[in-house]
């Protein structure tokens, strides 16, 4: 392995794994703890792909731990290739996923003029949607730099 | 150039920048066909975004056909460079946009029970949508040649 920060069995991947975990779960708490998510499909789906996030973003971390500490240079192409196809595929959908529900409380806002937004309910909405959008971010981060080092193979 | 097919200043790579172009163009007749998207700020995004996608595609439909007519191989990778970037954040924003449409219009379906959804408007909204989806599938094409071959040079 040449070293390339951020990519699979590096301390910068290990870094971004835990990332993406710890606000995929802060958005899918935000979504859960009230139980009104399920009549919106935009929300169904921020819960089902933070539900995909989170063991492929934990997994990936135990695989960087293992190759920080036990220093096994495991860089086979295949198993590269398809850690960078569940990367994209989930980043796409989790970004997919936030802006849905970015916009779909927007517009709960702005139809009902507050009479839907009870107390806390549409502030929690978008915590979560910002969480989501944050995960995003790092699995991006993460599958750039593993295609680029695939390419670079 | 090494002849990636899909690369800038290739055939594939005319092709998909034309694909774009034709569907931003289609989302952005459809939605704006009828004057109530500014209402929305999902909308707004969407409309926003295919217009600056089409003048992003239709360029470099020029530069590729300048490319493949003139035989001049202008492989520079700054050039590519900043072309693979545009290509990314507007791929990305092209999700962004379709995904929170797509919800803004089943949302809209749904509370109105149909009252809101007079004739064929939600039917636009949601071909608008299903088009600004197929464009960001092309421009996502476009950009991964674009990375591989700036990865492999």
């Amino acid at each position: 392995m040449d070293e390339l920060p951020g990519a699979l069995g590096t301390s910068a991947s290990l870094a971004l794994r835990l990332g993406q975990a710890i606000f995929s779960i802060a958005s899918l708490l935000f979504m859960c703890l009230d139980v009104e998510f399920y009549s919106y499909t935009a929300f169904c789906f921020l819960v089902t792909i933070m539900g995909l996030v989170i063991p492929w973003s934990l997994t990936l971390a135990m695989v960087d731990t293992f190759s920080i500490f036990v220093k096994r240079p495991s860089c086979q192409s295949r198993i590269l290739s398809i850690v960078v196809m569940g990367d994209w595929i989930l980043s796409f959908l989790s970004l997919a996923a936030s802006s849905s529900s970015a916009s779909v409380t927007d517009l709960l806002m702005m139809v009902s003029g507050g009479s839907f937004c009870r107390a806390k309910l549409c502030g929690r909405y978008q915590l979560s949607a910002a969480m989501a959008f944050l995960s995003w971010f790092l699995s991006l981060a993460s599958s750039l730099f593993n295609l680029w080092h695939l390419a670079s193979l």
